[in-house]
């Protein structure tokens, strides 16, 4: 007796992401997920699951057998947005691993400051053997902008090798070992701060905050011989023309970007050759394919099975 | 009554270390630790006490009124290859910020590997917005050898992190989370080991311990590409040909190396451009050069005052 057929998946990624043909590879890794199933590109009948990242406008509207869509990511703005959208649960990726990814970039850019990562990377491409100075962590203020979940995770992990930890919130809530600041001490915050670590997310009082302003209200004279800006938060919160800008004439000493207003940063952005910038590609919290493959896999056994579906949007919060 | 002179003290450091008149530079620095005696740089009869980095042959033999030598740094190896040295006791400098600083170039380094530190460079160079794969951080093993003191610190380091954790020591000394190999156990250790990272000291043991045959035995397809050593211990234990073949040919997947077995690393040396190959100048500990005046001066002090030296070579073991 023939085994009914099982629903298939399909797997679309829209265009503006940066990478070619990225519908085709992500569903050669879901297939490893699902190997009793048709993992599909194209809309058909037999789907049964999508799995998405910007899914072009009306393309699930053609899956008339459509039972659950799967965001590729925490947000789902970027599937909310098709009018034509099935109405059927639209479940968001929470990934586990998130927070530690993201402590793991900035303790990263940290290091990459004070042990002069990119002037080493120079001398090396001079072949120039050159030691220089790196101050002691204590010699370090590293302020951090938004302190919940993330924040707090960056500064224990960055407690332990001996820097000092300003941070800057809305409630002015503490941890051990840390110099708290509340939205009335955001000037003292950036006066005692030699690096300025942004986990903000994207609200309307944070919109455009790390600006010209801002820089000139940091720590002027520190080890670094400038302060320096990190954002691992979100791009809106950046005004890229003003660090670009202050990184050229010195009132920056560097700057670590992961996330900017337009992603990808354009090819002729300035920031991209900007001194003493490192610039990666809204990749600070990575997820693992595996981890993403595995959580969907899970969720489709369970739908089946008759269990409900975990993170559902509420369609009307909009997460 | 005229007070007795006091013994002096020789600053000598030997050519090769890549700074010109580094002699005349650090008997400054120390002539302000020691204000009231002689800070000299050539051998003579007043001189008690001699503080040195690859102190050129012979030429400590010439103080015959020598008490102590002091090593600027925490290895001996460069100045018990004297034949003629003194038999006096050989201090070595214990920094209690080394630890400190060795541990952040190690932790820097593992971040970028993990995080592709190499490859992001290359794309930002030519303006490419790409997100690489980055394994989590308990998808890597750090394999440690050399589990004194640093590597000790490295591990306690890396651990909140996620990363798995072996090391490899003569003992076989372990710690909480930590996979412990003693001597015997190399093999195994290499083949549970993603990322090596040398702490060794310098020995007759470990002179080109990580050479063809020990890159052959790490472990293989990881999720770096391949696996993955770091050097921060002594240049004597690393055949730099064969890493620089390593990389080129893909057995090893990347490199950070702080130390060669000659240095300055030449210019001409092609581990300069070796693929994924971070190459730093001897800067993984940097000292505090005010910490290291203050450590000498106190155990000058206190050895004229009858008190017992802090941290003397045994000549036999090396170390």
């Amino acid at each position: 007796m023939a085994e009914p057929t099982k629903p298939s998946i399909l797997v679309t990624i829209g265009k503006g992401t940066g990478v070619e043909h990225e519908s085709e590879t992500a569903a050669k890794l879901f297939q490893m997920a699902f190997p009793d199933r048709e993992v599909v590109t194209e809309p058909s009948p037999g789907v049964g699951y999508a799995i998405t990242w910007h899914p072009p406008l009306g393309l699930l509207a053609q899956c008339e057998n459509l039972q659950a869509i799967f965001s590729l990511g925490a947000g789902v703005d970027h599937v909310l947005r098709d009018p034509d959208l099935p109405d059927v649960p639209l479940v968001r990726f929470v990934d586990p691993t998130l927070t530690s990814r993201m402590v793991e970039w900035v303790v990263w850019q940290v290091f990459n400051h004070q042990r002069r990562a990119a002037q080493y990377a120079q001398l090396q491409h001079e072949g120039t053997w050159k030691e220089l100075t790196s101050p002691p962590a204590e010699d370090l203020a590293i302020g951090i902008m938004g302190f919940g979940k993330l924040g707090q995770a960056a500064a224990k992990a960055l407690l332990p090798f001996g820097f000092k930890i300003n941070a800057w919130s809305r409630s002015g809530r503490t941890m051990d070992g840390v110099t708290a600041y509340d939205a009335e001490g955001l000037d003292a915050f950036l006066a005692a701060t030699n690096i300025a670590v942004s986990l903000l997310p994207a609200t309307a009082e944070t919109k455009g905050i790390i600006n010209t302003d801002l820089i000139g209200k940091l720590k002027k004279r520190g080890p670094l011989g400038g302060p320096v800006v990190l954002n691992a938060g979100r791009g809106d919160s950046q005004v890229s023309a003003d660090i670009d800008a202050a990184l050229r004439d010195g009132r920056l000493g560097g700057a670590s970007l992961d996330v900017f207003e337009t992603e990808p940063l354009p090819a002729d952005n300035p920031l991209w050759t900007a001194p003493n910038c490192i610039i990666t590609p809204h990749a600070a919290a990575v997820t693992d394919p595996r981890a993403l493959a595995m959580y969907i896999r899970r969720q489709v056994d369970a739908v089946e099975a008759g269990k409900e579906l975990e993170n559902v949007v509420d369609r009307g919060r909009g997460y």
